[in-house]
């Protein structure tokens, strides 16, 4: 048998109990599996004393996890502190300076990092693995970087914000209001007390962004990525893609276009009878199209401390067993600059709602501004914006109307000038609200 | 850059021509991707005239199989012609014996010779990798043998075959018959001339033989699988399901019980709710539940040439990258000998259908079989088979009725004695039928 692979550990919170906890109960099946025992020699978190209910009793503690990533005593530096930058990225360069391995689950670092970190790794000739940095416990990088080698890949789409999907499905199953929906899943402990990294969609953002360089072969580049949260999705907006058939997912989608890769996380309407729409709750899936392999997608829980310990652990495990790659799947040199596509050019159906004030003319003047632009209509709805002014006796004619329409594929900037159009005309109460819609 | 790696490939058919023009397609990216190049340099097939489309010309042919696999030349023997035992397995043999790798879609020989195979490759350490002899393009070997190192698995359901996927989908979409289902299958070339392979449930079964063993450490014994196959499933039973919530799939199941580790195949009512539910025609899917990353699921083509081909190139592209993994992912002298549980002792639902003649007390006389089984109902419809029967002045009593229940959890062994009596008390018609109801 080899000799040990030694293992340091910043940061003990969920996630990092949770490797603990399982280093300790599969010790054994690891050993035998990677032909060589995998031993926590340092840990490092912020609070000595806190129980974590954990044994780490007879391990080397650190204060400074600069110090144990650079410690000669371990071969593998897991770092589960989290941000983008501060004593995480500090200690991940210093253990990759030094010799060591990193098995990692921080998005946001290596979204902001990740093409140095990887050459500097090249360089130093270590792995750094990251499994658990997007979707959790869905094993979708070792998906693209070993299994999908033979593909080439034409989109990567997935519910990647497990929060959002909460929300999302809670908003439809008991028509609550988005804000209700929100502060029940902070009780729960789905949400942040701060959710605007969740709800903004900037966490969707940080995982599509290392999922478009591993399966475009491209940088990493999450300032390009086109942002919508969930934060403007109404019931309304919930009610109309039922009756019309759709259901509303906060997708994190990378697609080739001829003009470049588009990145863009956004509210989409999915097909009913798609496999995505159905995946409720906290669950993340991630759905890849190659041109060999054809749609595959992966289903599994996005967040949560055992889970996100088994990506990690998967991680170790493929070190332990002596698998080397390069971070991306190919070596740095070979990763072409991000060639983004404007989200302006998107192409593709969508859902517009618009409060239009109930006055003669108002529906011809906003269609034939759509038609201005070249956008045909698949279907259009008509409603009082309150149902219960539609009873006989209460008519109110100063009330808005909700007019919904669903277009035919067109691009996202016709859509844009149509709209601005309508605003500009004065037929409209608010602030027109435009869904993509995808066909997955 | 390191030295090519050498394929030769035997079988050209339809996953070997796939594999000939992916290799050609990404020859450039799998060289940047592993390192190294990756060249054709011997082939092997039945009839060297036919035409594949595909461009062989300056690739050694070898007329026999076992010749390429011994050839000096190679470093990698690609084995795509099918057969548990035969030429495959003697060039199988010959390759692993002269110190070439194997990448195998053979799940027929791997499911009767596996054990010894796996042995033989850690011998001369060599790798013996399959990841397209299960799930065609679903990367569910690699996700268990690798990803999932970490995890105890308690259990592995999928569904394996895709032409029965495909006829049980058809009969509930269209109202058809098995045998027509059957007939526009072969038709469409989803199911073969012969299509007992397929839909009496044995493909399923060498699949999930190799996923047992995988999931839970233990030799490969495909002898023990309980298989029913699809031939016994009527329109009856699909539209019951339907009325009942459930609809029906061929399941391949794998469980940790505390006797021993289950393996069954059989048709299976699964909530409609249920994202297994869902997966339609020719997809697979398999559903993975581990102690750390609760429950995974891969869904994806289940076979088709480029499909199966981008599994091939994916376990060509780990060899090329240097990784080194044995067959089961721990080596041979730690799988430990498949310690079967009954499936009599199986625990769950049941669905019963009974064609009972029109007497006074024979529901009596069923309800109380049951019971004294200690069965609990958790629901019971009682229908005239013939629904014209009903029609007013067309009453004909001697027209035996349908008698349809849902157990609850209950014995499979309860299940069959208590069936076993109503049939020998003389009230029904012909043999019950019974499904098993899994909650996935």
């Amino acid at each position: 048998m080899q000799p040990s692979l030694r293992l340091g550990l910043a940061g003990l919170g969920t996630v990092g109990a949770s490797v603990v906890r399982l280093l300790n109960k599969h010790s054994k099946d690891l050993a035998v599996r990677c032909g060589r025992p995998i031993v926590l020699r340092g840990v490092s978190a912020r609070d000595r004393t806190r129980d974590r209910g954990i044994d780490i009793g007879n391990v080397n503690w650190f204060q400074d996890p600069v110090k144990l990533a650079m410690d000669p005593g371990i071969d593998v530096f897991v770092e589960l502190m989290g941000g983008a930058s501060g004593p995480a990225e500090d200690a991940v360069r210093a253990a990759l300076e030094t010799g060591k391995h990193v098995v990692t689950a921080n998005k946001a670092l290596l979204a902001r990092h990740g093409n140095d970190l990887a050459r500097l790794a090249e360089r130093k000739g270590v792995s750094l693995n990251f499994e658990a940095a997007v979707a959790g416990g869905i094993p979708v990088i070792k998906t693209l970087r070993e299994a999908l080698a033979g593909n080439s890949v034409s989109r990567v789409a997935g519910i990647l914000n497990g929060t959002c999907n909460y929300i999302l499905t809670r908003m439809e199953a008991e028509d609550m209001s988005f804000a209700d929906c929100l502060k029940e899943a902070q009780r729960l402990g789905y949400a942040e007390a701060d959710p605007t990294f969740d709800v903004g969609g900037f966490d969707a953002a940080h995982k599509l962004a290392l999922l478009t360089s591993l399966a475009f072969g491209s940088e990493i580049d999450v300032d390009s990525i086109y942002i919508e949260g969930i934060e403007r999705i109404t019931l309304a907006d919930i009610e109309a893609a039922d009756e019309l058939g759709y259901r509303l997912k906060l997708l994190g989608i990378a697609e080739r276009t001829e003009s470049g890769i588009e990145q863009r996380v956004h509210p989409t309407m999915v097909p009913k009878a798609s496999a995505i729409a159905r995946i409720d709750g906290v669950l993340n899936a991630v759905a890849i199209d190659g041109d060999f392999v054809g749609r595959l997608m992966l289903v599994g829980p996005g967040a949560g401390g055992d889970a996100t310990a088994s990506s990690v652990v998967g991680d170790i495990a493929d070190i332990a067993r002596g698998t080397a790659l390069a971070m991306m799947g190919r070596p740095s040199e070979h990763l072409e600059p991000y060639r983004p596509a404007g989200v302006r050019a998107h192409k593709g159906g969508y859902y517009v709602r618009l409060s239009v004030f109930d006055r003669p003319g108002a529906l011809a003047a906003i269609a034939s501004r759509m038609a201005e632009k070249g956008i045909s209509l698949e279907s259009i709805v008509q409603r009082r914006r309150a149902p219960h002014a539609a009873v006989v006796g209460t008519q109110a004619p100063a009330e808005p109307q909700s007019i919904i329409m669903i277009t035919y594929e067109t691009t996202e900037a016709a859509v844009r000038e149509a709209l601005d159009l309508i605003r500009n005309d004065g037929h409209v109460a608010d602030a027109p609200q435009f869904i993509r819609i995808e066909a997955l």
